[in-house]
């Protein structure tokens, strides 16, 4: 089973429409990165019904150290740094988005984020 | 310009998280319909940062009759119909996407539309 995370600060203020916008820039992000290094989990993940999970983290510090993990790891990982234009600072981090890609790999790393 | 919009119904008692998964399949699927359709678009819309909005409906029928404008006028449209796993029946249509796309013309639709 394959699946797509998504991890979200949740210390940002931001209103549940930028939250679910900066969502979808995470998600199409790393979706794009990994059609291009693993199409063929792209297509499993696709076939199975391309379930997308959306977890949280409490500060920009939290989300730099699970971000890196994923790096580390060697997983196709997109993070998204605010344009700014409305309701956080320029440049601000937000989320990041992994995969798709196997479940169990990434419940090992991120099975103690809570849901959002 | 080109932005794409996503419509979401807000009576469905969702959590944030599972909000935010809807638009991610929403803004997905209108994305890879978009890319097939018009992929010169796409192009524009990324080079521009690739603006998204999310939007709010109250009912299912609003939904419905919104992405009636859309289908009508021929822009590429995604509409998310849930598994049901989680908080809500299976089957339950929550939210669709459509473009990217002109931003003056998906206003003259969708420009009394509330953002979520």
């Amino acid at each position: 089973m394959y699946k797509q995370i998504i991890v979200i600060r949740t210390d940002l203020d931001m209103g549940k429409g930028k939250l679910a916008a900066q969502c979808c820039h995470a998600s199409l992000g790393a979706y794009k990165k990994t059609l291009r290094e693993h199409p063929e989990i792209v297509k499993h993940w696709e076939m199975e019904g391309q379930q997308k999970v959306v977890l949280k983290v409490t500060s920009g510090e939290q989300l730099i150290e699970n971000f890196q993990h994923a790096k580390d790891k060697g997983f196709p990982v997109d993070m998204i740094r605010d344009a700014g234009r409305t309701q956080i600072d320029p440049g601000t981090i937000t989320c990041f988005a992994v995969g798709p890609w196997k479940e169990e790999e990434l419940d090992q790393i991120y099975g103690q984020l809570k849901l959002l």
